[in-house]
C-alpha cells in the first residue's frame, strides 16, 4: 500500500475513533459532539501524529490511531469554548453548538470532550501522558494570553510569537512527538519531527490569521473578520506593522480611534497597509525553518509527506 | 502521630499542591485560580482519597496527595463553569470568577484547572488515569443530564438519582477507589471503599440540596433558593413529592404554574411541603449503606474517622 493510502485508512480510523468514543447515554453530549466532530475539519494535528509515527519508522498504524484522535479532540474541545466566548455563530460552515444547543449545553459539551481526551490517553501511561497535559496546559494558556492581551490592547511582535507558539504550535508539536515516540524511533529523530510539528504549527497559525484578513468566507465555512473583530486580528496587524516600521503605525492608530468598527473598513486598511506581506514573510521563514528540522530524519515516503505538507499550508486559502 | 493530624497534615499538603501547581505565566489564570482555590471548600473530596488510603493500610501519605488535589481541582473547575451556566455571583462566600474577572477568562480558568487534572494524574499510568477519566466524563454527563432535565422540565425521582450517582458519587467513589488502590490493599476491600465513596457521595449531594431550601445563607456563604432557582431545586422536590405521594402534587403544580418565581415563595411552599423531610429520610438511607459498606473494611483509626464522617456529612448545616 502506498503510504496515501495508508494515511487515508488511518484518518479514517481516527474520524471512527472519534464518533465512536463521544457514544454518550445523555443525548445532547453526543449529538452535539457529533454535530462539530462530522463537520469536516483539516485533521492536520493527526496527520501530525500519524505521520510523525510513519516518519520514525512505526509499522502498525493502529498504535498511534488513538493519540491521533486525542489531539483532534483537544482542538475540538477547544473551538467550542473558543465559539463561546467569541460569540461566533459559523464554523466549517456549520453552526456553531451554541447557535444551536445554547451556551450551557456548548461549555458541557466542550468539557465532555475534553474528557474524552483523557479517556483516549489514560492506556498509554505516563510519559505520553505527561507530554498530553503540558500541550493542553499550553493551550488554555495561549487562548487565554490572547484574551487578555486583546483586552489589555498591548499587543507586541513578541506577545503574538508567543501567543500562537502557546495556543497553536504546543500541540502540533507534542502530536508529532507522540507519534515518534510510539514509533520507539532515535532521540534525534524525535526531537527533529517535534522540531517540525512546532516550526508548521507557527506557520499554520500565521497563515489562519491573514486568511481572516484576506480569504474567502464562503471556502473558509465562517465569516472573515471575525478574529479581527475579536481584536485578533490586530495581533496579526500590528505585528507586521512592527516588521513594516512607523509607515503602518498610523494604520494601527486609526484602528484604535475607530474602536475596531466597521470591521470590514478595518480589513481594507490592513490589506492596504502591508501587514498581511509582512506576516506572509514570517509564515514562510516559519516553513523554512519546519523543512530544515526534517534534514535529521531519514527519508521516507512520510517525511516526502511532511515536506509536501509545508507547502500545502503556506498555499492554502481555506 | 493521631489520625487527626495525619489528616490534616495530608489536607494542608493537598492545599499546598493545589497552589503551586497553578502557577503560571499568565497572570489571569494564576490569580483566578488561586482566588478559588484558596476560597476554603470543604476539602471532602481529598478526604476521601486521603482516608481510603489509610484505610487500606497506606502508610505513606505523600504517595496519594497528588490524586486527592487531582479530585478536589476536577471539583473546583466544574464550580467555576458552573458559575457561569447559573449566573451565580457569589461561592464559598467570595466572589465567583466570571463575576471578578468575566466570563472568557472563567471559562478558560476552568479549561485550566482541568489541564491541571491531567497534569497531576499524568504520573500514575494507565490504571488510576483510566478511573479518572471515567469520573470526568460521569461528571458532566451528570452536569448535562440535569441542565436538559430542567430544561424539558421532565424530572423524574430516577432521574434525579441518576444526575446525583453521576454528577456527585462517581468522583467521590473514584477518590476512594484510588486512595485504596494505592495501599496496596485486597481487592474486597478496595470495592468496599469504593462502595463506602460513592454512597457517601449520595448522601452529600441530597444534604447539598435540601441545605439550598432551608439553610443559612450566611453559614452557606452563597444564597439559598440559588440552586432552586436554576430549577435544580425542583428535582429534590419531585423526588420529595414522589415519595410523599399525591398530597406534594399540589405543591409541584403550583409551581410550576408560577413559573418558578418567586424564589422566596416557592422555598417556603417546598419547605411546607414534606418534600424536606423525604429527601431527609433519603440521605439517612444512603448514610447507612455508606456505613454498612465498611463492614468489609479491617478496624482501623481511618474506618473510625470514615464512619464519623457519614455523622458529619448529615448533620452539616453549611
Amino acid at each position: 500500500m502506498n503510504l496515501n493510502k495508508v494515511l487515508q485508512a488511518g484518518l479514517a480510523d481516527v474520524d471512527a475513533q472519534l464518533i465512536s468514543i463521544v457514544d454518550s447515554d445523555v443525548e445532547v453530549l453526543q449529538d452535539a459532539s457529533e454535530h462539530i466532530l462530522t463537520s469536516g475539519g483539516k485533521r492536520i494535528r493527526p496527520q501530525m501524529a500519524l505521520l510523525a509515527y510513519l516518519a520514525a519508522g512505526g509499522e502498525n498504524l493502529s498504535e498511534v490511531v488513538p493519540v491521533a484522535a486525542a489531539v483532534e479532540m483537544v482542538h475540538t474541545a477547544t473551538l467550542v469554548h473558543d465559539d463561546i466566548n467569541d460569540h461566533s455563530l459559523t464554523r466549517r460552515g456549520k453552526a456553531t453548538i451554541h447557535s444551536v444547543w445554547g451556551r450551557t449545553f456548548a461549555l458541557l459539551t466542550g468539557d465532555y470532550l475534553f474528557a474524552k481526551v483523557y479517556e483516549l490517553m489514560a492506556p498509554y501511561g505516563a510519559e505520553y501522558n505527561v507530554i498530553m497535559a503540558n500541550a493542553c496546559i499550553r493551550l488554555v494558556e495561549g487562548e487565554t494570553l490572547q484574551a487578555a492581551t486583546a483586552k489589555a490592547g498591548n499587543m507586541t511582535r513578541d506577545t503574538y510569537k508567543r501567543i500562537i507558539a502557546l495556543k497553536t504550535a504546543s500541540l502540533f508539536e507534542a502530536s508529532a512527538r507522540m507519534g515518534a515516540l510510539l514509533a520507539e524511533t532515535d532521540e534525534e529523530v524525535v526531537e527533529a519531527l517535534a522540531d517540525y510539528a512546532y516550526n508548521l504549527g507557527l506557520t499554520f497559525q500565521i497563515v489562519d490569521d491573514i486568511l481572516d484578513i484576506v480569504g474567502d468566507p464562503e471556502e473558509l465555512g465562517k465569516p472573515v473578520g471575525a478574529d479581527l473583530a475579536q481584536q485578533r486580528g490586530v495581533m496579526m496587524a500590528q505585528n507586521g506593522m512592527q516588521f513594516d516600521g512607523g509607515a503602518a503605525t498610523a494604520v494601527a492608530e486609526a484602528i484604535v480611534a475607530e474602536e475596531m468598527d466597521p470591521i470590514t473598513q478595518m480589513m481594507s486598511r490592513l490589506r492596504e497597509s502591508g501587514a498581511v506581506e509582512v506576516a506572509r514573510l514570517q509564515a514562510e521563514e516559519m516553513g523554512r525553518r519546519a523543512r530544515a528540522a526534517l534534514e535529521d530524519v531519514p527519508p521516507s515516503p512520510a517525511r516526502a509527506e511532511l515536506y509536501r505538507l509545508v507547502d500545502l499550508v503556506l498555499e492554502r486559502h481555506k
